[in-house]
């Protein structure tokens, strides 16, 4: 039966300390909750620290890897979905979330959103800066919402879960 | 940490008995390993039996599916991979899979299996005629070997395991 | 011998009168530079109006279609490529670039724009709001530039193509 | 306006001297007819033939390239369609062709045969074995045919042509 996925979207070489400690704490809360964490699958960044916190508590952990190089998937994937397919998985990495979280920014990180939002997904914006809010804001409407920390942007997916159910 | 992934290829609405009944058996088996059994994702033939076979025996199921209609999904897999890329989701099934089985043949299915021998993965035939056997044995050589069994392709795939481990 | 390929981007359904009148100049202008003309190869918004404009100058078009429907291809699209891949033909279309105009902006084109930063392709933005320059100048730094007119667009791209010679 | 597009598929680095020229000949009588040649766009083996003879001819030829190593395109390519997408370009490849021929085999040619089948689309197998003619005539039933030369691959196009007119 079809499991609750929470895509997490982040910075991978760029990502900030601060971005890597929430998406660590985002993926701990995921698997909490007994949902899937899906990301883009390589061993940096937001990428392999959320994949890290979802391991730490038990979660499931699909990775949409862009490449056939394994040494650059996070060891802490259990599925490594292997497109070779560069920057074109993140059209995948979004449909296939039911929620998408953007935590940090990067141009990766802001075509996910964009891809997201021309899917009709709802998008939740944690740690971006203001231009990214008001940009967001202004090609996403209702879709695009901002949190403050991983425990709020878990209680948001909470409401969207239940509607989803 | 990485999971085993087993691939089951087949037709969809031209799936013949033999083929399903062999592709619910082999679902059933992959899971008792402990493997994740990976395929097509789509609620009919070959994609539906194996899912339901592998989820009788608890396994983990992903599909990749190669549309975003949800009510094409197969009720059996856990994680859908929606790709929105139609059948170039084949190429995503055979890399994302340690070893890709033929259950039965169709152009989809040869399409994958071709796909999987020009990415250099193993590739057993189940329940393929002499023509397919000969084919793919002229374009693939050693990758491909033929099972007549569910039970003699997992015998297989466990010396295919052990040696990647 | 490789041509010269401009890529121009921008909303479809959504697009404003204004965005449709730079587009159409913008295809005519390219098609006189002798270059071709590549977009998302659609019958409406944008896409329509940049091949209308470039087939008036006798230009060579190429559209990347996310769909088989080929009753949605623009009738000024010369050589339809068919990705059946809905967004992930995005990628697609600015890989393909040697440079990348956004005229006018939807979830869609920031999609484009974005995936075009990542791959550090030269992105032009014409017609779009202080917000969308704002974050682009952000994620992308100096690979974006702002041109106010399709006639300042050319004389740019005039200035990368002398480069890339 | 919609131009007419052949796709002729065959192996890179394993073609034969007699795969080599009969697509350099295929690419000149292409080009002859009008019709736009496209290829896997690599610099080897059929796709560097094919688009050879198409310029000889002064036709037009577009490359669906698997990735953006641009050393690798063929020289004789005009419009290089940069997928970065590895093997799942071959389903482009075929979706973008109003006829498909096969000139020689190869796992690669084989899935764009099987991908072409799977989408209903014409083929042509030139040069290829009996073993394949037979497991291609098994799965693809009428939409398959065999040819003896490039002249006699053309005049059926003809007659595909005119049909789609």
């Amino acid at each position: 039966m079809k499991q609750t996925i929470i895509g997490v979207m982040g910075p991978g070489a760029g990502a900030s300390d601060s971005d890597i400690r929430m998406a660590e704490e985002l993926g701990t809360l995921i698997a909490r909750e007994g949902w899937v964490t899906l990301s883009g699958g390589r061993n940096t960044g937001v990428m392999d620290a959320v994949n890290r916190g979802a391991k730490s508590a038990n979660g499931l952990t699909i990775g949409i890897l862009p490449s056939r190089e394994s040494d650059k998937t996070s060891t802490y994937v259990d599925v490594p979905i292997v497109t070779d397919m560069g920057s074109a998985r993140n059209y995948i990495n979004v449909l296939s979330s039911d929620i998408v979280i953007a935590c940090g920014m990067s141009a990766g990180t802001a075509s996910e959103v964009a891809l997201a939002l021309g899917a009709v997904k709802p998008v939740l914006l944690l740690g971006c800066s203001d231009t990214a809010v008001a940009f967001f804001g202004e090609i996403g409407g209702g879709l695009v919402q901002v949190v403050n920390s991983p425990g709020q942007a878990i209680r948001v997916c909470r409401g969207f879960v239940s509607e989803l159910a």
